[in-house]
């Protein structure tokens, strides 16, 4: 049995079923942000993702790789909003019914974007037991097959693809930083880096306000998220069984931003990119930009993910 | 004598002197708005310029042409925004003196820039009037070259290069559409576009609130815009006798919108885009949504420019 949940070669094939399906993003740079932060910054832009999120990745991997006969029955998932338009996206690609949990307060953009993708959308209270009761219902009634946010080892593979991309086109980097909500963009991120750039170093960015993954490892066991306050809807969630694994071997360290440090680093990307990214993105970015990051000595390549930029436009933090 | 204030082989020449020093943008296709448009968009990405907009291309064809004893005493400007930046960009990369004047009523954010490439800045009542004194005394004071915003003929040939490069990346266009301010964007793209693709249709976006020339193709003689009054604020001055000669001799029409049109047009595109534009940048597609855009026959691959993306985040119309 392998070690983690997800290998390179799962990463690899991923890729293959990807391939001509989601766009191969771009990859942004900014001389004044490269001052800003000392250092030279790559954004990978998943925010120019189909679905405007790197969940696509991970969704589409899944679904494509469902037998006709799994297919046929569907396929379901909660999910706080991008997950969600993942696979109401994939399944509408293949021609699949899709069922999607959603909690009651998910940014309206969010909703509406997976009805838009027509799947069937049943909203529940904003907790996780309210989720996973709702969605174990729907499961048992259709049949459907239960795609995990994070923990399924065919999303971890499918998110591994956004950081196969990167290495493939600039080659060698010094580290490579992303955003952790329920662990899942992170842990194919570090499957993926540690196999092609075994000298990378490799960080993980929390809000303080759900930091469940910097506390499991500083304690080096899995805690839960209770309570989570932040800005950042899309890393609310806590780790699961498979992320917790590959990140507690893989990451160097976690830095946590405040909400302010994130809303200050997302409005500097607007302006200075001028592109659109959500507040769960911009938290590797801050990250970046904070004077404990910045003190970090032999790190010039920095691989910023950026996640994704469903933003609520009538909803924004300045 | 030539016919027009800029050629072909000025468009050519510019080229070759903002390569390398100005960035070749990209140009973004979106499924979703060309299934809403019911046709086939190209957007040119000129909101992810040097200086955030089209403008750098004629501002450093312009410094760049200069003498050696004339860049010495430096250049200056009026300009409500993105040629100041334009400007006082290119003064910086060449290492002069610009000395910019601008109405006391443009946006923070790009005083605040014009400020930042080490720009000396005046600033003046809000009016043509008042701009155009003030920087006649600080021309005759430092000797400084005059560069128009529009009638510049090395602007009109810089601004040019943007649709050269559609044409060069995309082979054949069916129609190619700019806003129109003081018309020199969509002069170069006349000139440009009527000599690579002599069957292209060229067609002029303009507010309703700023609809000057508009209503000089229709009269058949340069109307100057009294008392403008609309959200996009690069489009408020009249044109020059330069940019009609060209206009009045290629446009096939001018199409005017709202500001409520523009806003809904702007949201559109950071929604489904996630590239940030100013609302002066959105009045091309806002002309493509319309009724009267829809029913134009025979019309397959547009062209739209867009033209910049220097929003004040503060002050949004959402």
């Amino acid at each position: 049995m392998e070690k983690y949940a997800a290998s390179i070669d799962d990463v690899r094939a991923a890729a293959e079923r990807i391939k001509g399906i989601g766009h191969r993003t771009p990859i942004l740079t900014s001389k004044t942000l490269d001052q800003m932060a000392g250092r030279k910054l790559f954004f990978k832009c998943e925010n120019f993702q189909k679905i405007g999120a790197f969940k696509f990745r991970g969704g589409w991997n899944s679904v494509s790789m469902l037998s006709d006969d799994e297919a046929e029955k569907g396929v379901c998932t909660h999910s706080s909003g991008n997950h969600a338009q993942a696979v109401a996206y994939s399944a509408q690609k293949r021609g699949i019914p899709a069922y999607i949990v959603m909690p009651n307060n998910s940014p309206n953009v969010k909703i509406n974007a997976v009805k838009g993708y027509g799947a069937n959308v049943t909203l529940c209270k904003p907790t996780l037991d309210a989720r996973k009761s709702t969605l174990k219902e729907i499961a048992e009634r259709t049949d459907a097959t239960v795609i995990h946010p994070f923990n399924n080892p065919n999303v971890i593979a499918g998110q591994g693809t956004a950081a196969l991309e990167m290495i493939e086109d600039l080659g060698e980097l010094d580290a490579m930083i992303a955003p952790i909500g329920g662990g899942g963009l992170m842990s194919g991120t570090c499957i993926t880096t540690r196999n092609l750039l075994p000298k990378a170093r490799l960080f993980g960015a929390e809000p303080k306000g759900a930091d469940d993954a910097y506390r499991s490892l500083k304690e080096g066991r899995l805690l839960p998220q209770e309570n989570p306050n932040t800005i950042c809807d899309g890393l609310l969630t806590s780790l699961g069984e498979n992320t917790w694994n590959i990140l507690r071997d893989h990451l160097e360290t976690i830095y946590t931003v405040s909400d302010e440090e994130v809303v200050k680093a997302m409005k500097l990307i607007w302006e200075r990119m001028k592109i659109i990214i959500e507040p769960s993105c911009a938290t590797p970015f801050a990250v970046v930009m904070s004077p404990e990051f910045k003190k970090l000595e032999g790190i010039e390549k920095v691989g910023i993910i950026l996640t994704g930029g469903n933003v609520d436009l009538s909803k924004l933090p300045f």
